[in-house]
C-alpha cells in the first residue's frame, strides 16, 4: 500500500528519516560519554521507545504515570518520570509500577518528598529520586545551588527515597533565543548550574549519581560541557517545524508530517485543506511564519486554521494548488500534533511499513 | 462519587448548567421560528445530541464524516455534513451513510457537485445538497449573489443531487469584532446577504428550502432577522472563555470545565497545575488573557502553558494556592479542548452523574 492510495488527513512518519535520527542522537551522546534517556512524550509510541532503546538508550522519559503504565506494558523496563507525581491515588500507581520497572520519578518541593516517602515507606518499598532543578524555564524545579542541596538532604534522609541525582528541563533555550546559533553560552551557563549544584551536594557529601538535562536544540552543543552524565531530548525523533526555525536542522530531516488533500479553492490566491486544528494542534511559534511547513508547494503559506480546515495562502503561487491535491505539511509542534492522532503510519519510500496505534495519547493523569 | 474524589486532571460537564444551555437555546430558536440544528463538534458526545435533539433540534450538524458515522452509530437519523467531503473513498462512505439516516452535505465548488453527482447517481441513489456561502469568513463557500445562483443551477442539473438550499458559517463575527454588542451590524450583513441571494434564487425559479446559517456569538441576534431558516450554532452547549471574553454569556454558565491539580509552588507568586496543552489545547484568543478562567482564586492568571504543564501566575494573590489544592479551569476553546479527551465526567452539584465516552473525538477523516 502506498500512502498516496490513503484517504487524508494521514499522519506519516519516513522510517528512513526517522532511524537517521534516532540513530545520529545515540551516536552523538555515545562519542561525548552521555547517556541518552529519550523522552517519548514526542511519538508516544512504544514500538519507537523499543528502536531507540536498541540504538544504544539507557531507557527513557515521560511526563505523565499514565504514559509510563503504557510503556511498561509494552516490555519498557526503565523508565523516568519527570514530572512531580502527587496524591494517594498517584503513588499508589507509582509504587504498583516500580514493582514492574525501574522507574525513578522527580521531587521539587519538600511536600512532595514526604508524600512519596510515606506512600513508599509504609510497604517497605523504596523508589529513586531525582531533584528537578530550575535553571531558567521558570517552571518547576528548585534553584541551583543550596536550595537544591537543602531539597536533596531532605530526600536523602527520608525512608522509602533513594537520592540519585538532579535533572533540569533547559526549554527556556528555543524560548528566549532566535535560533540555535545564539544559545551557545546560555547552554554553557546551564551545564555550570549543574555542574556547580553537583559539585556543591559532593563537597557535602551527597553521592550524585545523574546529572541529566534534557532539549532537542541544545542537545549537540551540551555535548561538549563536562560533568553532565545524561540528555533527555525528546523531538529529535521527527523534529519539526519550530526545530527547523530554530536551525537545529534543514526542513529534510523532519520525519513526520500530515498528509492532507486540498477540498475548496474559493480563491485563486487561497486553498483550503481537510486538516486544521484538530491533526495539526494550534501551537505557533515565533520560529515558525504560520501553522506549518508546506512541503514542495513553492510560496505557499499555512496561513491559518480552525478544527477542520487549514487555509493556504498562495498569494505568490496563485492556482498552484487544485481540489484533490495532496499537501505534505510539517506541524509547528510535533509532540502535540502526535498527541491529536490514534495511529500513525509509518512509511519507507512511500510506502506503508506499519501502521502504529499512538498508545501513549491522551495519558494526562 | 464526588467530583472531588476523581484523580486529576479530569475535564467536567455540569448538567445543570448544560441542561440550561440546551433548552435556553432552544427556546429561543422556537421564539423566533428557526430550526435549530446544533453543531456537534463542541461536545463531540452522542448522549449530548440526544438531549439538544429531545429539547427540539431538527437534527445535527457535523463537519467530518467520521462524526456524523458515529452519531448515526448512536441513533441520530438526521445529519448535516457542512463540509466540503471530497474523493471516491469518502463519497462511498456518505453514501453507504445516507441509507441509514438523512444526510445532507455541503457543496461549494463545481467539481466537487460533479464529483458527487457521479458517485450518487452511478447508483441512481441521491442526496441533498446545500450551497456553502461566503459571508465573510472567508475560508470556504463561494461569494453570496450570482455566483451561489450559478452553483446552484450548476447543482440543480446534476443527476444524483436535490439541491435544498444554502448556508453559511459567520465564524468571522468573534475574530472581527471585540464584543457581541458591536456585531449588530454585521450580523445584519450577514443575514442579508443570505436573504439576498435567496430572493435572487428564487426569483430565477429555484426552490431554496433552506437558508441556514451557524455561530453561538451571534446566535441571538440572528433571531431578530427575516428569511432565516435554520441556524447551527455548537459551542453554546457549553459556552468557553473565548465567549465569556466576548460577552456572549457570564462566566457562571459555562458548562465545562477541566479540574487539576497544584503540583509545584516553586515561587510564591507561580502554581504549576498537572495540566497543559494536552488537556487544554494551545488555542489563544484576543477575548482571552492567558490560556483559560480559572474559577474561584481571586486574581490568579493562566499564564503559559507546555504539554502537561500550566503555569499560573500568582503575582496579584501571592501564596493562594498550595501544593494539592484543586482548580477548575475554563479552556479559551471548548471544542479544541474536549476534542483532546477520551471521557467527560457529568456532574450534578459536584456528584458524578454518568460518564461520557467522547466518542467523536479525533475522527478527521
Amino acid at each position: 500500500m502506498h500512502l498516496d492510495d490513503l484517504d487524508t488527513p494521514v499522519a506519516v512518519v519516513d522510517l528512513d528519516k526517522l532511524e537517521l535520527n534516532v540513530r545520529e542522537m545515540a551516536l552523538l551522546m555515545r562519542e561525548a560519554g552521555v547517556r541518552l534517556r529519550p523522552h517519548v512524550k514526542t511519538h508516544k509510541v512504544p514500538a519507537i521507545a523499543h528502536m531507540q532503546l536498541r540504538e544504544g538508550a539507557v531507557g527513557i522519559t515521560v511526563a505523565k504515570l499514565g504514559e509510563a503504565e503504557v510503556m511498561a506494558s509494552a516490555g519498557i523496563e526503565d523508565i523516568f518520570v519527570a514530572y512531580p507525581i502527587w496524591g494517594e491515588a498517584k503513588w499508589e500507581r507509582l509504587r504498583m509500577l516500580s514493582r514492574r520497572a525501574r522507574v525513578r520519578v522527580s521531587v521539587d518541593s519538600e511536600v512532595l518528598a514526604e508524600g512519596l516517602s510515606e506512600a513508599f515507606s509504609r510497604h517497605g518499598e523504596r523508589i529513586d529520586v531525582l531533584v528537578k532543578v530550575d535553571t531558567g524555564l521558570g517552571r518547576t524545579g528548585v534553584p541551583p545551588g543550596e536550595p537544591t542541596l537543602r531539597l536533596a538532604r531532605k530526600v536523602e534522609k527520608l525512608s522509602g527515597l533513594n537520592f540519585k541525582g538532579i535533572f533540569t528541563h533547559e526549554g527556556h533555550i528555543i524560548r528566549d533565543f532566535g535560533s540555535v546559533e545564539e544559545v551557545g553560552e546560555a547552554v554553557r551557563q546551564v551545564a555550570e548550574k549543574m555542574r556547580g549544584t553537583a559539585e556543591l551536594m559532593r563537597r557535602e557529601g551527597i553521592e550524585v549519581e545523574e546529572v541529566s538535562v534534557g532539549a532537542t536544540p541544545s542537545a549537540r552543543i551540551m555535548c561538549g560541557e563536562e560533568g553532565i552524565t545524561e540528555q533527555r531530548p525528546g523531538t529529535y525523533a521527527f523534529y519539526d517545524a519550530m526545530n527547523v526555525g530554530f536551525g537545529v536542522v534543514p526542513e529534510e530531516r523532519v520525519a513526520f508530517w500530515i498528509t492532507c488533500t486540498v477540498v475548496s479553492t474559493p480563491a485563486s490566491d487561497r486553498a483550503v485543506i481537510d486538516g486544521g486544528t484538530k491533526v495539526f494542534s494550534s501551537a505557533r511559534s515565533s520560529k515558525v511564519d504560520g501553522m506549518g511547513l508546506i512541503r514542495g508547494v513553492e510560496g505557499a503559506r499555512f496561513a491559518w486554521a480552525n478544527e477542520e480546515h487549514g487555509v493556504l495562502d498562495l498569494s505568490s503561487c496563485p492556482g498552484a494548488l487544485r481540489i484533490g491535491d495532496r499537501v505534505h505539511v510539517v506541524p509547528v509542534h510535533v509532540c502535540e500534533a502526535v498527541n491529536l492522532w490514534d495511529e500513525l503510519v509509518a512509511v519507507r519510500n512511500g510506502e506503508v511499513e506499519a501502521v502504529w496505534p499512538v498508545l501513549a495519547r491522551g495519558k494526562v493523569r
